[in-house]
C-alpha cells in the first residue's frame, strides 16, 4: 500500500475549477418555501415534508452552514434563520467566490429572476460565458417575422458570437426515442407554420427540435444535452443516453457533452468511450446525492477516457448550489482518487493530472476559455 | 473525522422495527428440497445445484445459525440436520421475536400453507395487519355473483374495512408498459365476462388489473407495487417503475410503495422524490444481497427524501427470512450510515433519527398503525 | 470483526485459472497507433487523444510495466518505447505465462493476424481449447455448395468435434429485441438464399441468426453470448440479457454463458439464479474498468449462483490483456471476498472454496476440460 497521498488531497482543496453548466443564482427575495423546494429536483408540484430532509438538504447543512458561520450540521430551522436574514445578493457574493471557480459557463435559458452571465462574473469575480440554449432561439425565431429557419439561423449565429456553445432539453420535449435526422426545409417550413399556429411556445415539435440541434452541430462549438436525472415533466427513462446512438453516429466532429446523466452515467461514460466527440458531467447529480455523490463520481470513472470529463454545479437559484458542486467534486473526488492511490492503481502523480483534466484542462480545451 | 459513532450501533441493534411487507411464514413441515428451493426467488423449476450457494445461502449461515445455537458460517448439512430437528412453529417461535419487529404488514394474497396475520401475531409476539391483495379480491370477484365491478368494489371495502393497505402484483401480470388509465364500466363488464368464460382465474387482463388499481387509489389506503426483483414469470425490464410515469401522475395522493425495486432501485427513488405520494423499500433485495445488501441499503438513500423510505423483510416460507432481513437491515444501515457519520458528511443525531424514519415512523404515519 | 484473512490472500495469489473466453494475441508487429486503439474497446474509429488515457491504460501501465521490467505507473511513453522494442511472440511468452492460466478457450471467429488455439498453448505452456462462432459458421455455409441448413449442420459438427462451446455475436448484428423462435426449413433456406445472393457476408438476417442459435442449443456444448459492451456497432441497450428471456425459457438444457455483461450485470446475475442452464462471466468489463474494476466483481456477486460465476479476460491482440484480465481478477476478487470477510459476513474457508469455483471449477465442470 502506497503512503498517505498529502499532496493529492492539497490539489485537490486549491484546484480552480471551470463550471462548465450553470445557470444564474437568484437575486430576489424568496421565502422558505421557495428555498426548500429548490431542493427538490425531481418534483413539479409544490413538496410536502421538508426539502432538508434529503441527501442535498443534509450536504446544505453540512458544507453550506460553516461558510455562514454555522455549525456544521446546524439544524435547519437554524440554517433557514441565519440564511433569510442575508439578502440574496449577500450570500451570491458569499457562496460563489467559496467555490473556488473562475469561469462559470452559464445557461440563460431559464430564469428571468437570476443573474445573468454579467452578474455572476460580479458576483464572483470570475469570469462568465454564455450557453445558449436551443429551444429558447426556437421560440425567438416563432416569434420573429419572416421564414422560421432562417430565423432561426440569424438568431442563433448572433447570440452564439458571443456565447461558447449550446445546449438543448430535448430530454424535456419528447426524450431522445425516435427519429433525430436532419429535417428538410419543406419540413421545417411546415412544422414551423403549424408552431406557430398553435402560439409558438413550449417546444415540442420533433422536426423542430431535430433542425435546432443540426444548426447546432453546423454551429460547431459543443453542443450540451441534459441527460437524465431531471424534473418529471420528462419520461426518464426515455433520456437514457444510448437512445442518442443513431444521433451520434451522424454528428460529425462537433463536441456533444452530455450533463449529469445520473442514472445513465455508465451508459453516457460508454458513449464518450465510443465517439471521439462525445463528453460528460456529473452536473446536478453531485449535489442532489449528497454523501452518496463520490460512488457517483467513481462510476464516471469508469469507461469515459480521462480528457473526456468535465466539472459543472448545475447550481440554479440558491447560491449554495454553485458553492456545494465544487465542495462536493473537492470531497467526492478526493476520496476516489486517494483509495486508487492507498491502493496503489494509480500514481499519486496520475490522480493529480486527472484532477487537472476534470477542473479545468478539458473544459478550458473544449471551450476555449 | 468524526469519533466513532457508538450511539448509533446501539441505536440501530435495540431499534423496533415495522416490517411493512411480509407473508406468512410456514406451519407445515418440508423437506430440504423445499427449503433450498425457498432460498432462490427467481427461478420457477426446482433448482440445480445448492440453494445454499448463494448470497442468500451463506447469509442464513451467517446470521441464523447462531439463533439456532450452531456457529456462524456453519457447513450447509448441519445447519439443514438442526433445522430439520425443529418443527416450523417452533423455528417460528425462535425466529420472528428475534426480528426485533412490533408490527407485521402480512399480504395475504398467497400461501394457503402459511401463517395468517393473526398466526404472526401470535408466534412473534408482535401484532399483524392485513394487507389486501387486489389480484385475489378480483379473483374472489370473478367466482361471485352478479355484476363484476359491484363484486370487486363490495369485497374489497369488506376486507380492506380491518386491513391497512392494497397490493398489486401487475408487475407478473403483463408488467408496467402499456395503458393503465381507469377503463369504464363498459370496458370492465366486458373484460369480467370474457375472463368469466376462461374461468376466472389468474388475472392478465389489461382492462381489469387497471380497475382494480383504480379502485385501489380511490380506497385511499396505501398501495403496494411489487416492483423489479421476482421470478421469472415476469418480464424483469417491464417492471422497470419508470415505465409507471403516466400512471403516477394520475394517481392523486393515495400513497404509493414500490417494494424490492432492485436493480431498479435508483428510478424508484428518483420517483419518490418527484411525487408527493410515492414511497419505497428494498424489500427481498436485502435477504437475497446478503454480503452486499449494505452497498445496496446506501443506493436507497439516493434520491429518495428520507420521510419516504420503508423498512421491509418480504419474508416468505422460512422463517429464517423474516428474521434475517431485519438483522441485514441492521448491519447494512449501520455500514452505511456509520461511514456518512466517520466522513463527517452526516451527524450522528441525523443519523439516528433517519434510522426511526425507516425502521418504524414513516411506516407508522403512512399505516396509521 | 474477524482477523485479517491471510490464507486466503495466498490462495487468489497462486489460484490457476481457466480463462474461458479468449481471443488470439497478436502475432505480427504493429505500430503505437494500432496499441493505443486496442485499449480502446467502443470507438471503431482512429481514436482521438491516447489510449493511455484510460482506466485500461493505467492498468497497464501499473500491472504490465512490471512485468517488462518497468516501474509501476511509468510515463506512456517509455513503456510503449520497452515494448516496442520486444516483438509480439516474446511479448506473449511473457505475458501469457505470467497469467496463471491453464486453460484458455479461444474464440477463433475474428483475427487472422493472431495465435491460434495451438499458438495460445505453445506460447503459455498451457492448454488450448477452441470456441466455435456460430456467424462464422454461417459465413461458411452461406459458401458452401448445396443446401444451406445442411452445410451449417455439418460444418458445426465437424468444428465442434474439437471444441468445447459455441459462441454467437447476435449482439452486433441487431440485438437481443425481437424474436428468435427457432425457424421452419422453409424460412432457413429462403433467407438463405437472399442472403448468397447479397454475398453472403455479415450476417444479420435475424432467421438465420436464430437458426444458429438453435442449433447450437441442439449440439448441447456450452453457447456463450456476448452481452454488453463492445464496441458502437452494436446498440448497446438492445443487448440487455432480460431480452433474451423468451429464448432463455425455451432452451432448455444447453448451458448459455453471458459474456462481459457490463452494464447489465445485475440483469445477467438474475437470470444466471432464475435459470439452471445460464452463466455468467465479467470477461473484457475487468481490463476496461481497471481500478474500477473490484466494484464490478463485487456485483457480479449478487443474485448469480456461486456455481454459475466464470472467469475470462476476453484477450485479444495485446499480449498484455490476456496478463492483466488475470491480474485485475486476482486484485479485485481479492479485495472483495476480504471485505466479506473481515465484515465477517463470509468465512475465510467459504471465500477460498468460491474462488475454486469462479478460477477453475465451474469451468472445468461446463466445459469438461
Amino acid at each position: 500500500m502506497a503512503s498517505h497521498p498529502r499532496a493529492l488531497a492539497e490539489h485537490i482543496d486549491r484546484v480552480t475549477l471551470i463550471d462548465q453548466h450553470a445557470h444564474g443564482c437568484w437575486l430576489a427575495p424568496g421565502d422558505r418555501h421557495r428555498f426548500e423546494n429548490a431542493l427538490n429536483e425531481a418534483n413539479t408540484e409544490p413538496i410536502v415534508g421538508s426539502g432538508f430532509d434529503t441527501q442535498l438538504g443534509f450536504a446544505v447543512r453540512a458544507h453550506c452552514a460553516p461558510v455562514l458561520g454555522l455549525a456544521k450540521h446546524v439544524d435547519p430551522q437554524s440554517y433557514w434563520e441565519r440564511r433569510s436574514r442575508i439578502d440574496e445578493v449577500e450570500l451570491a457574493r458569499t457562496f460563489l467566490p467559496a467555490a473556488g471557480v473562475d469561469h462559470w459557463l452559464v445557461d440563460t435559458g431559464i430564469g428571468a429572476d437570476t443573474a445573468a452571465p454579467s452578474d455572476m462574473a460580479e458576483l464572483s469575480g470570475g469570469r462568465a460565458h454564455e450557453i445558449v440554449r436551443l429551444e429558447q432561439v426556437a421560440e425567438q425565431a416563432a416569434r420573429a417575422p419572416g421564414d422560421y429557419a432562417t430565423a432561426f439561423e440569424d438568431i442563433l449565429r448572433r447570440r452564439a458570437a458571443t456565447a461558447v456553445g449550446t445546449k438543448s432539453i430535448l430530454a424535456y420535449r419528447g426524450g431522445f426515442d425516435g427519429d433525430l435526422t436532419e429535417p428538410s426545409a419543406a419540413q421545417v417550413a411546415e412544422a414551423a407554420d403549424r408552431w406557430r399556429d398553435r402560439g409558438g411556445t413550449r417546444l415540442t415539435d420533433r422536426v423542430l427540435l431535430a433542425f435546432g440541434l443540426h444548426q447546432a452541430l453546423r454551429l460547431g462549438k459543443p453542443l450540451q444535452l441534459h441527460v437524465g436525472l431531471g424534473d418529471r415533466d420528462c419520461d426518464l427513462h426515455t433520456t437514457n443516453p444510448l437512445l442518442l446512438l443513431d444521433f451520434l453516429r451522424r454528428s460529425g466532429e462537433t463536441p456533444i457533452v452530455l450533463l449529469h446523466c445520473y442514472p445513465y452515467e455508465r451508459e453516457a461514460g460508454y458513449l464518450a468511450q465510443a465517439f471521439n466527440n462525445v463528453y460528460l458531467d456529473g452536473g446536478l447529480s453531485v449535489n442532489q446525492l449528497g454523501a452518496r455523490s463520490p460512488a457517483f463520481l467513481a462510476r464516471l470513472l469508469e469507461l469515459a477516457p480521462f480528457h473526456k470529463i468535465l466539472y459543472s454545479s448545475d447550481g440554479f437559484g440558491p447560491a449554495e448550489l454553485h458553492f456545494l458542486g465544487a465542495a462536493l467534486w473537492r470531497t467526492g473526488i478526493h476520496r476516489v482518487l486517494r483509495e486508487f492511490v492507498l491502493d496503489d492503481d494509480w500514481s499519486e502523480r496520475d490522480a493529480m493530472r486527472v484532477v487537472d483534466l476534470i477542473a479545468h484542462d478539458n473544459a478550458a480545451g473544449l471551450y476555449g476559455v
